[in-house]
């Protein structure tokens, strides 16, 4: 019995991720597809890399229209999410690829997005600890911004461990152009990316240091404050974070391979590589992986995580994917690869 | 019962590729991974994208181990197929992604690559008339080149219709520069090739023309003359060919249009877009799919068809896969996939 | 005494770079800057990478602004230039690098561009037979498209030496994303265009053919036809293009070769590169310079030439400051270098 | 009277862009131009892009060969300049851009280059205090890194100011792919580089590092301690640094601002961006500038100062050429652009 599902936004690059990994998957079924400046059009016209779907016909996003599906995807712009959520019935899987539902903190939502949080749903990040429990069975899942994905892989394993200070996490990140959307703007223009490299959103303004802050702190029973600075790479995908922290005194550097080395040995998307291999977002372009290495820098005292993901793919609709498959049971890697498009 | 793969060349680009798709395929078992001066790495050291094989240890490419394999993958240097391929059973099937056994005319071949002619295999374009026929059953399959799997497509449903003068075509390729292969040249560095474009092999000295007219001449029933000329584009994959041929005199717009929007209508792979639409490299990177898409110049007399398609999928370990299934009387598309990833 | 210039358009990338070229020209002030919806910015805004500049504020682009100068440069949308030209005093010099005046046939103009031809200046590419001559002293000048820069000068060598077939030339040129102007289309975006190729405007419906076809037809003395094709590449500057032309017959290679060595011998800006060394756009990146490299494919009976130049530069921006040159009596290389940046 | 000029590396890609900057110095004549593999080559064979020296051959890099000019510029690998230097005259001026003469501590330089530290020049980064007096008639210069020159300049008007705590300096740079040279590695071809990142040497171990904290050393009159991690990202040039230390309590978003607001005001090259605009490497590409801009992370208690600069011009050649001057008493901008080439 095939899952039947429906993807709004589906214009988007991440409501196109979506679609691209769904027609990759074995038990779904592909119900409504809808957008809303793009509604009325055939899928070919704004999606022409997904052949099989083109001749579908993008309907108006609408609770409506969404409605009736096992599963309903939302790859909406942030705060559009939980009106249509609201709306629908509650048997229904409901997976927000949005910020609306990822923040416990309504003050720390309302200093980005503006009044009006609208609550929080378990969180879709199952590597970190306890969270791939209570996605098991969840109706409404809050999927991780793509920065956060990488930092909180990037650096769970040493607070969880006990060997990294809380105060002063320093992260800067890379991304590909995709992670800030199809939107009209000068800067990214291909004539003004191609070629070179911007940073943006300085000085602790990124709306995504809280949701970071929120996760790095669960692992570290603690609050933890964190400095970061994302900046803007010439590539369609991919992220690379560089992520730094203080090594608690007296911490030696084979303490903290063995705590990075274990963290994910069950996990099927999170990987380290063995000592002197870095990685690189060529590799996973496409995948679902996340590939990590570790370096101690003893004269400075910091840990230094590099961690490599696609934006799109476990940056949101792989990840997205993961979880509606925890959430129904199925096998936690249907419809994904952990093989990068390389080179 | 799932089916023994040997993939030799396993470190370059082509035999990458061959690997990320068979890591996908439902019906292979992958066995010997071969390479040469590697033999003895981890494959996840040359090819850190392949997460799910990377512990697989490179053996060194000899008949010897890639022997006792229903299916050999050989993605070896021109030239160096014909010997592997001799002292392998003939109930073996070997797929040669070299340029070995790919043209009738051992003159042809000797012309670029030197004495030697090794013979001709069936050509694994199944999307050419009676190509497909050919593969059936073959143990031996000559899979084409890049270039040649663009221009063929691109062209061959309007010689078919006898719509094409036969003398004068022109054809102009770029392609990424994972078709110039991993070899460690100046003109390849990443400083030199991002951000600008340049010819090479100019001048009919190409050695991938006279494929091209073979190809060409098998849908005319006449000798094809073709001036090709491939450049080099700033990135990773995808080949953006552009083939005009001069129409037969009288021929109608809509003449042409009817000849190619049917040629491909039962091909799982190849499309025609509907018109208005022109193909990009980036819809169909990873993916088997060709986009066409067809104008003509009546101004010039010429008809204009443009061409896209992954030069590392379709335009060689996909085409690979693809022969492998018809060869075996699997699903075509076992493997392979019709959607890019985009953007 | 210094020339005093007025810039408009000096928002989009053919108006920034024509005041780049002027900040390093010796005898020039540069008075009024103007644009249209940036107008009342600071250029530094809208042009960081004009330091010294940055503090200009944009004027609104109109007659009255312009006035009052030695030299206008009009870069402005198709269609706009005639308007304020006709309202600037005989004695300015103006250079106008859209498309109004470069035209001889009302008819070819209306086609592409609508009715109200607005007349034909001095023709600004002093390296074709005569018309450096006609620019000496002239008080108007056309500047030529990016793409007819380049595949005129790579073919009028063999038309002026009678060694070229007037019909049947082809055209395939791939151009950087600056040449599409800055204008906000989804096409044009990062995420789109890195890694990826695709052509536009296909089928003869491309409005620069007229032009091409119109110097081409000077060398020849007789109509030319051409087909051309543009594709759009990812990079920010720069054309290659393969122009190709049908050899008169019993032409040999010797004869061709010849043809083009001296054809450019005075010239600072244009080279034919020597035997076996083919140009790559990154030569000429921020540099006037024309790379030029030919082969004569006796199979097919084409002479195929490779052009490189950078599209801003020589193919408008320098173009306009050269010709600025040689009408003044100044020295005709002020201002513009042959050095590329690169890599 | 003009200045007679040697260059040796010039086959590298910082022997090149000295030799492009040269060749707009309005004060210098070429002289000897020399190189290692490629001696007896034409310069235009291994540096297209240098039109107007393209006929020059290259000479064997030795003392012999370089000197009898006034100044000689030294791009040789590391290790490779003091041999050469201690054969030229006194009265020469030599400016070598490579490590051997940057550290003042011979523990630093053996730690990272071996035995036989070679001694310490002047320091060719004259917007330092007291730099710019200590090049004033020198003879001997060692030009900065290039990561080095954006780090010092980001943070020294910080800790001048007093306003920076010295331990715990946080530095992520992201490099052009002509930082790592010509070398022929496989992660530095265009199929790897391209459309993706990766970082290197992470974890303390760049050699870059002991030069950033003597630099900021300088500045705060105190040892800092610096973790540094260097990307690799895919374009030719620029880097783009993050730099980021803890503010001394107490300090204020406007005290910060002030001191950087003037720490540079005499300085043609480097500025302050407005507030609220970020520099991005594209403006400038081919320039010596440097842009800098500042946020103060409140919540974090760090500054983060985003630098970009064009890692082979101010990084490098452009440094150099700087440093000629001010060494010579000419013009300190002479042969120079403080205008990028963008887009």
């Amino acid at each position: 019995m095939s899952i039947s599902v429906a993807v709004s936004g589906a214009s988007g690059y991440a409501g196109g991720e979506v679609l691209r990994l769904l027609g990759n998957h074995p038990g779904v079924t592909i119900g409504a597809i809808t957008a809303h400046s793009s509604a009325g059009s055939r899928l070919g016209e704004v999606q022409p890399h997904l052949h099989s779907l083109s001749d579908h016909i993008l309907e108006e996003t609408s609770a409506e229209n969404l409605a009736g599906h096992d599963v309903v995807f939302l790859a909406l712009p942030h705060g559009a999410s939980a009106d249509i959520a609201a709306q629908l019935p509650e048997k229904t899987l409901v997976i927000d690829a949005g910020a609306d539902h990822r923040l416990e903190d309504p003050a720390a939502w309302e200093r980005f997005y503006g009044p009006g949080h609208a609550g929080t749903w378990p969180y879709g990040l199952p590597e970190l600890p306890g969270r791939r429990e209570a996605l098991r069975g969840a109706r409404r899942v809050a999927v991780p911004g793509c920065y956060p994905t990488s930092a909180l892989l990037a650096l769970t394993p040493g607070f969880t461990a006990g060997l990294l200070e809380p105060h002063d996490v320093v992260i800067v990140s890379a991304s590909g152009a995709s992670g800030a959307g199809k939107s009209l703007k000068p800067h990214l223009l291909g004539s003004e990316m191609i070629g070179g490299m911007s940073p943006y959103g300085v000085g602790g303004g990124h709306r995504h240091t809280p949701e970071i802050e929120q996760g790095l702190g669960w692992a570290a029973g603690n609050p933890v404050t964190v400095s970061f600075t994302p900046t803007l790479a010439p590539m369609s995908r991919g992220i690379l974070t560089t992520a730094t922290a203080r090594a608690v005194p007296g911490t030696s550097a084979s303490q903290l391979r063995e705590a990075w080395e274990h963290a994910y040995d069950d996990e099927p998307f999170v990987t380290l590589l063995p000592e002197g291999q870095w990685p690189a977002t060529k590799s996973v372009v496409g995948s679902n992986m996340v590939l990590l290495q570790l370096a101690f820098d003893e004269h400075a005292g910091r840990v230094i995580v590099s961690c490599a993901i696609d934006n799109l793919t476990k940056g949101t609709a792989g990840g997205a994917v993961q979880s509606m498959n925890i959430a129904l049971g199925l096998d936690e890697t249907a419809g994904l690869t952990g093989a990068g498009v390389a080179p």
